[in-house]
């Protein structure tokens, strides 16, 4: 009984093509009133009349006439938007990552903090969090910028609320991150929510990815541990406490290696990173702790590009367990592209052709089966991810006022 | 940039909001044209002037006066929608049911008919569906009722042209069933579609089952097969190709019973109905053929009634493996409720509770965990949630034309 649209009016309406016309300017810039007519099956009046409205609102400009057209030339239009940027912040063990992103996707603030995540109690940790988001936001309304929003990742279970319900790689349990950064960021006039990593690796993959715009895409974040974040149908599945994408205590190997939460063979145990460098470098110094793990990770890649057997032979393990992972969720849920991201980037070649292997092998569905590819977006796929939700939030008929 | 909403004139404002007076009235009658103004934040002119296209199609009727209030009586309205009906026709191994259901969710028609679904070509199979379906037709007609739309079940891969890619307790691959069948029916004047019968069975479950209007919901088929329906977020999941929902083949227990996919282990292989009836009924006749099972899962009730430890045991481990499944299920998806569905359902009492056990050791999340009630459709939720799917698409805004 509860399914079907909700009550509109005509504002609503108004809204609605507004933002229709401008996801459009964004994707066919430069383009003309009538191009827009054309496309979005508006009438050219309305189309004129929303125009006037996103130029009011610094959305979009004018950029004179085109000469390559029969008949009179149309004043083509560009995306302006240059006052309004995004902000996207994320947590990590090791550090934060904050990047701005304006309207078109160009990203006009990158930057990296070092930050003590297990050392620091969840206060600290907010303070040090908004402390960076105040400086940025302080740089980009000195550079002459509007903020539209800002959104932090954190590597756990964020509840709607913004509370990080459990976080283990943060030492996190019941942080009311969202309230905490609210206060110590003094009422910002930009709204800020907390959201899971991969959920918003996921929203950058879909946005900026090398799979741009697929309507069915999972990302597997590759960090210590690993987590799902799910388009599905083209929505971001939310479930229904907000914890979904939980693939990293998947029993892969009953027998397997003993992992943190009590149990054998998980998917983390078998082929998270941690896991992955022990078995891939057995007479390295790596401890287990939680840390920056780049300098083993490029250790791994030398070793197998030399041909070292034990660096192959535990990559080709990983390799298969990730895709025994993956056809699970792709039985389920039947995506289209799976995103390995994190550090799963630098050890594709080696992680994706056993990988894919398994996953055919394993595909109830006798066609064709999802494709595996390596992110695209570099290690800060969550904090574009975090812009890119505040985009949406814009694209969805929540246009910045005048 | 694919996500937002699409454009909107003020045609689809009327349709929109036709469907949120038709729903409101659906779930609140008796009631007056100031309580939907109110409920829904139309304003009165507005609701008066849809009411009257409501009445028009002979969706709504007015009722008299209320004598229960203060001030002047309001008319108050309830559903009228008596000529309408929503047919569902399910297509199982042996049998084929058929129902039909009008607006306000009454089953003017419920039929089974036998069906040898193995022995049938395609083309025998889709002219016993036609030959079902045109009785029903003619028997509605007859009655003064029009048929709304058909929407055929089928415990199978459905693409999204109707084609059934592999099917296979009915030996089906391949098989262009919607074109088929819309030949066999001859041009109807209501559409007709096919869907995956776990699909259909959620869509009923989210409609008319103890849980109704639950939004993040699974639904578990219990057959020979296993199959899941999804609805995240209140809505289906359909995948990339129309391919979700297949649990049937989550390798369980990797040295477990060998399964027709040719692996061990799987979900079906350790708890579909065939497995469990062989393990709790060691001495009886059945040889794993596909034929109707009541009579056998009476004796598996019957047993375990009587405190048999045989069939206790074997329950017990099937309760415990589809609790393994839906644990996978539930850390992905994050669901509220798991729906247990077919010849579950009599064995609920002894399954649950290992199921319920087994979900709440494997969930991550550290908050409680879904609920696994079983269904209280009886076996044909495919086929009332086939009318369920022509109903919603009615709720979407797709109104019978006056």
């Amino acid at each position: 009984m509860q399914r079907g649209p909700q009550p509109a009016d005509f504002t609503d309406v108004r809204a609605t093509n507004l933002a229709v016309v401008l996801r459009y300017v964004r994707s066919h810039y430069p383009c003309s009133r009538a191009d827009i007519a054309t496309a979005t099956g508006l009438n050219k009046a309305t189309v004129s009349s929303l125009v006037v409205d996103l130029i009011d609102r610094h959305l979009v400009r004018e950029i004179g006439f085109t000469e390559n057209r029969i008949g009179r030339p149309a004043t083509m239009l560009t995306m302006d938007g240059s006052p309004y940027v995004a902000v996207g912040l994320e947590v990590n063990a090791d550090h934060l990552g904050l990047v701005a992103v304006d309207l078109v996707g160009a990203q006009v603030l990158a930057w990296r903090r070092s930050f003590a995540g297990l050392e620091s109690t969840p206060s600290q940790a907010a303070a040090a969090i908004a402390a960076l988001s105040r400086r940025a936001v302080a740089k980009l309304v000195k550079d002459g910028r509007r903020v539209l929003g800002l959104t932090v990742g954190v590597p756990g279970l964020v509840d709607a609320k913004g509370t990080v319900k459990f976080a283990p790689n943060l030492g996190w349990q019941e942080v009311d991150l969202l309230e905490t950064l609210g206060r110590a960021l003094g009422e910002p006039d930009f709204p800020v929510t907390v959201d899971n990593d991969a959920n918003l690796a996921v929203l950058a993959e879909s946005r900026y990815g090398s799979h741009a715009g697929t309507e069915n895409m999972i990302y597997l974040t590759g960090q210590i541990g690993i987590g799902a974040g799910i388009i599905s149908d083209d929505r971001m599945i939310r479930g229904s406490r907000g914890f979904p994408g939980e693939i990293g205590h998947l029993t892969i190997d009953p027998g397997g290696a003993l992992c943190g939460c009590g149990r054998r063979g998980c998917l983390e145990a078998v082929a998270g990173i941690g896991a992955l460098i022990a078995k891939a470098l057995p007479d390295s110094a790596y401890d287990g702790k939680l840390t920056d793990l780049q300098p083993e990770v490029d250790e791994v890649v030398q070793r197998a590009k030399a041909g070292d057997k034990v660096t192959l032979a535990a990559l080709d393990d990983a390799g298969h367990a990730l895709g025994n992972a993956v056809s699970i969720v792709a039985n389920l849920l039947d995506p289209a592209v799976v995103v390995f991201g994190g550090y799963f980037v630098p050890l594709a070649p080696w992680l994706l052709p056993p990988a894919q292997q398994e996953l055919a092998a394993r595909s109830v569905a006798p066609q064709e089966c999802a494709q595996i590819v390596a992110s695209t977006l570099g290690y800060s796929a969550t904090a574009v991810g975090g812009a890119a939700a505040v985009l949406d939030f814009i694209d969805a008929g929540n246009l910045p006022r005048p």
